[in-house]
């Protein structure tokens, strides 16, 4: 028999125990934390996930894809919310498309279930992975209850434990020429829940991603099912003037959503008493080199956590197991040649997820108010709609393709030069006229 | 009582316990190797150190200086080997500056020794730290001998326990928002001892490092007291012609210095048979911040471990010494007001002093043996000789001074552009001779 351990039964490794399974390998699956689908709530967490294009094809690879769109709240587009409170809207993309708010534990749930009824995988909860021998492939854990020792051997180990990966943290990063970082940015986050309206409707526009963009910081909101919106505030630690330590007791908290934040705090007057309801948390971007070691391989977040600006992270870390699943059929489960073609044709695209992210926080906290901004998106998403097999922009190229992360960011960026001369060439502005935007585009593309 | 915790032995950590037992704490150090003065080797470190300007200092600080300079090897330049076997020789610095060639093992247990007699310091061997509380200053050792734990309270916890310390990696790579990285360059070394000739002298020139530049790698060799010279080999790993790779077994080894180091192979025939005596070790860049958390602070190369390639990963860690000791004096011991000032004023200058290495690490395998950079070395030389309170150059500023790293790699950065424009505009070549470089020297700065 096949024998494979996954370490970390969160998004990412319950998924690749539903592959795995598929793939007839006998699964066991140890996770740290007891099991979420006896608990009433999950820890330290985000509440909801933005799943878009790469997620869905993960996840219909395997079946559920549908199942998932149940739950699943499509957000077309960006509904931002200026000073006095107006609000404006903006599509993501053409013909409907749209990410979609799932929430985590569902998700998660979900994923668990459909591994253990295929028959080959077996979960074992407060287990803690100690140790991995990388060697001889054999993986040891605690159990946090019982306190006993567990050692498993088997034929491929793969850690899907997160950004703080205990595999990687006990075993990769002991082993010579690793590299390794861990960098958090200098904001952190904290959510609010917003609650449904009595009678359970939302209270803001339910198909949309709502954000408040502040230049140096923002709040956005996502809905949930049951009429609510998880919102979630970002913002620096310290050190200016709107920074989360500043906000410390219930009167300051109240006097700043009141100052900066109106029409929320016209929403949810009680937001200062719900502030200490979710914790401060960090937003920390990991990278490392090798992400595999003889029979054991880091995936998702374990391999490259990043900020969750591009709404990417899971999208990014579900991909590794669609691209893997390949591999493993390009290679016929030669594992050394699937981990090494793995490696390679990931690694960038790690790197590339984590700039985009950075990159998109910018553009949700500042530039999405700003009016060269919006023409430019406009018009991209003009030329999407009429060459759609000619362009494409970036934000549609990361959440509505599947086109590498990396070369998306390197197309992306010599597309975003070009664009803007042909803007300021052509005088397009916010206030052009569809026939206008049309006439350049069509000159442009028959050129 | 004043109690002190220092984990980590090593040149560091036993000077720094020096420094503590001056300023009246009881100091228990605890090393995770054996006590090396019992030992007849040490694993894995380089035989020989370069100690220069900043080294001295904090040595002197404390009354060692001049005890260790009986078994110190002035440098006073390097010596450049060509392809055909030819030397040059070229000065360091004016004056009979030098740097000097020490023992790495005979430093250390001096340094151990001299704790040791002052009465207030305490050495446990064996010793490895697995814990530090980092809220109540405890840390955590078990004795690889005994398997004994002990605990150990103290006002203060020092992590001088080298680039892959253990109370960074316990406790403060574990703390939200602690930054760190380890990346390791590409490059490897691998050392090989050229024996002294029979009659005890060196096979060659004693008083300089010795250089054999290839443009991506080089051989340097430094002399030891005994008549023989510390060869080391840096080399990429691997995907080059030349690389550790492709030397594997005595023929391509001895083929590979036969073709490329024909004057050294000329010296050590054997050489290839030396060639396992020693382990190829990888070279690594460590960055974290912050340095400190609450009572517990790393020094040293915990806190900042670079290449070494401008000999000056002893020398910043052993200023970590003496600027630590200036602030305790500054602070009155207020070690709150110490750590925190400490690490604003050191992280600069890690980060420099990294920066610093691995430029070196380019004039030293490729610039030696070009004839601009010889130029400008020369003319540099010669504008600190007339003007020394005006003009350092940058290895001067940085193993003769004790400018801050992070100043004299900003001011030689400005200054090489601006010396690189003179000696363009005043046609300055090697061969110009000292007549022709003083008149333009003497014009520019009577200006």
């Amino acid at each position: 028999m096949k024998e494979a351990t996954i370490v970390g039964a969160g998004l990412v490794g319950s998924l690749w125990a539903v592959y795995l399974s598929k793939a007839g390998y006998n699964v066991k699956i140890f996770e740290r934390n007891s099991d979420m689908r006896r608990e009433s709530f999950t820890a330290g967490k985000s509440i909801n996930l933005a799943t878009s294009y790469r997620g869905w094809k993960a996840l219909d690879n395997v079946g559920i894809g549908d199942e998932i769109r149940k739950i699943a709240i499509p957000m077309y587009g960006r509904t931002i919310h200026d000073a006095a409170g107006n609000t404006t809207f903006h599509t993501y993309g053409v013909n409907n498309q749209a990410i979609f708010s799932v929430s985590r534990r569902e998700l998660n749930c979900k994923l668990m279930d459909l591994a253990e009824q295929s028959g080959k995988t077996t979960f074992y909860f407060n287990e803690l992975c100690t140790q991995v021998d990388l060697v001889n492939t054999i993986s040891v854990f605690e159990n946090s209850l019982s306190g006993k020792k567990t050692k498993i051997k088997s034929d491929v180990i793969f850690g899907t434990d997160g950004a703080f990966s205990a595999v990687r943290y006990n075993a990769m990063q002991k082993c010579d020429r690793f590299n390794y970082s861990q960098h958090y940015i200098e904001d952190g986050y904290r959510e609010i829940l917003l609650p449904a309206n009595e009678d359970g409707t939302h209270k803001l526009h339910r198909d949309s991603l709502h954000i408040w963009p502040k230049g140096r910081f923002m709040l956005i909101a996502l809905p949930n099912f049951d009429g609510s919106f998880t919102c979630t505030l970002f913002m620096p630690f310290e050190g200016h003037r709107h920074c989360f330590k500043n906000l410390t007791g219930k009167d300051k908290v109240e006097a700043f959503f009141k100052e900066v934040f109106p029409d929320f705090f016209e929403l949810m007057p009680s937001v200062a008493d719900s502030w200490e309801k979710h914790p401060l948390a960090s937003l920390v971007i990991i990278k490392c080199f090798p992400w595999v070691q003889n029979n054991t391989a880091l995936m998702g977040d374990a391999a490259h956590a990043t900020v969750p600006f591009y709404g990417q992270g899971m999208n990014c870390g579900f991909e590794d197991c669609s691209v893997m699943w390949d591999l493993m059929n390009k290679h016929k489960e030669n594992w050394t040649k699937i981990f090494e073609e793995y490696q390679l044709l990931r690694k960038p695209n790690g790197d590339a997820v984590q700039e985009l992210s950075l990159q998109n926080y910018l553009v949700m906290r500042d530039k999405v108010a700003d009016e060269e901004f919006l023409t430019q998106q406009k018009f991209e998403k003009r030329i999407n709609e009429l060459y759609p097999e000619k362009y494409l922009p970036l934000y549609s190229m990361v959440s509505f393709s599947d086109i590498e992360y990396s070369k998306a960011l390197k197309l992306g960026n010599e597309q975003d030069a070009k664009i803007k001369e042909i803007i300021n060439k052509y005088n397009i502005r916010n206030k052009s006229s569809i026939i206008e935007m049309d006439e350049v585009i069509h000159n442009l593309f028959n050129r």
